[in-house]
């Protein structure tokens, strides 16, 4: 696979679904412009899961503190929130979702695609079942952003 | 990272954005049980996205033709379509996709674990977005049913 | 069980899965002020879903032709059609649906639940599935609105 | 009506909205090879809702304590939910319910489909309303998984 | 623009975005037939949204204090309350609302359209972001049922 | 009302239920730093709205002609469009649509708000109903993006 056109998307599935190449794979990526990182958030609600990401993101600098570059975090979140849970069901009393991971990567749509600007990548995956132990099974979502 | 406890669900995600490994990975997967796929499926609308999975899948044998298997795996496309899309508006007439890729893995909930039966993963990975060249992002979606 | 608090919906709902006792049916509650109809929609899509229920109630009587009482029922259909579903999917291009019957009633929320006047509760049920015969389940839907 | 072909949904629709003959619909169809059965749920919120249909068919031996099958239950009860609440809406904060009753029912998809497997049928049937008595309609929801 | 055919919609949309006209307004529609109300609700969650539009409509006496009419109104400030929300998340958890104005009209469908009878339209107007100050942007839902 | 802090939505909606008075609207607004404008399409599916609103938008000049601003439209139109059905029904084949206006205003989120940066809102006003005359009744949606 040649790198030319590796779509930010990717670059945040891999960094969520890898285990000990994080820091590889912010290098490599780094290199052509994207700001990487992931972060961890327990079991918990969807307000929780939303500032878990919103703190993280805010704190490792990959966007500015104004409602513009928030308002397109927000909504990254929440297309990540969406595909994630698949359905119309809420997640808080029904479903209890643990050790999920969530990566962010903010630069361009794809390597060397400049003239469409900047956009930011959320990704969850983690495990959402019933709240006993090993009755659960993996769920991911992605959303993207023009930010 | 231990193979231990590696999930259907990462398996299927890893198989869809891999380019290039996938014999490998295939290869490593069946000798721990688990039967995989992959396969492309051109602009199309909701129906025929289905239609294509479904076809795959029974033409590669990864499920009896009966409609207990049929159900679980057409549940499982539903989900990882829903996760596509992110949202309720529909897909058909509003955006276009192009290139979507899936991938499906029949086999335990996670490497080794025998006792909770067999389970099907969906992963729909592609690009969605306007009908003009250029003006899409990546998507992805995961359903996981047993069967 | 005493007849008293007999429910509108339950009412539509007896009416839709019986078989052969319609006309006892209809009668019995009649008497109690309640109109029943049932009828018959073949492999469709939504829109005629809608249309085949709209038609057969006005052709029977059971709602005046303006729009108040038009509107009443479309909601009635909307979520009797949204039960009947289950979720966001839409049933045209994907599932295919075989055989639904319909049940619409109007008259008190329950039996001799003047108070509360009018009401109107329709019922579809049938089967929904891959388009594949055999290979598909039942289904249900109820839907009440004041009128 | 003959038997032949007497669905799944429909036992447990029968089952449901029947007050006095459970035991006689019961008998019935466990010569069939069916198992039945029946519970009621209080005012409650979507959380206590699968606890208390899930607890249930657990004690009563639908089906096994393992999460291949108490994930087919979630999913048939999810999709029972998601049609007794015909839209988007939550239902804890909005809507109360009172005087539920679920039914469910495992066997075959209609009576004598044996080439078809296990299936699992999950009714909800009951009212909904604003949290006022008498300020409340009927509703019901049906949900079907192999199991 | 001349004032036949001016809608019920429209004329509860103005009132909500209206600062300073509302007596006017309330004036001019009430020689038509129409009943205008206008209130506000703090930060909080649905349950009290729907309940604070309840009581100040009963307060006002728009609608009759049976479940006849607050069925319908339920169901038109559920509409203008989807229209606001714009998609499945929920609002408690994830987002805030603050200063939040609604307005209510019941009369004909539209000034002199009187074959079709009274309705009632809602409009939530307000502001919906992050739990942070200046993070939002503004909302709007419009309802509109038969009564 | 004073003029400071007048929203980028309230701006919409007034330019959308205006007839007559939109070039003393847009005259006054464009010495405050906003683009606006107004269309209209007739009846018509989901995809000709999309594609009616984008092309009105582009060749008006409110956005430029690249992924990134096109993005941020199409994620506005979607809101507004969800606003406008308040719910998960097709609008195609169940609904119709006649005459539906919709505006559009770029600019600051409210009246002197220059620190947060450019936004887009879009409103969709109109009437909703059967396919038959004089059966509808109005429906608005609202969404505002990041831009």
């Amino acid at each position: 696979m040649t790198e030319h056109g590796m779509g930010i998307g990717k670059i945040a599935l891999t960094l969520a679904i890898t285990e000990g190449n994080e820091e590889k794979l912010r290098a490599k990526y780094e290199t052509k412009g994207f700001r990487l990182m992931k972060g961890q958030v327990g079991a918990m609600d969807a307000g929780k899961i939303f500032a878990a990401v919103e703190t993280a993101v805010i704190r490792e600098k990959l966007i500015s503190e104004n409602y513009h570059e928030e308002h397109a975090l927000y909504h990254a979140i929440n297309e990540a929130f969406n595909g994630y849970c698949r359905g119309p069901v809420a997640l808080d009393n029904v479903l209890k979702t643990a050790g999920m991971v969530f990566s962010v990567v903010r630069g361009n749509l794809s390597v060397g695609d400049i003239k469409n600007g900047e956009w930011i990548a959320v990704v969850l995956y983690g495990h959402i079942g019933a709240p006993r132990r090993g009755f659960e099974h993996e769920a991911i979502g992605l959303g993207i952003q023009s930010i």
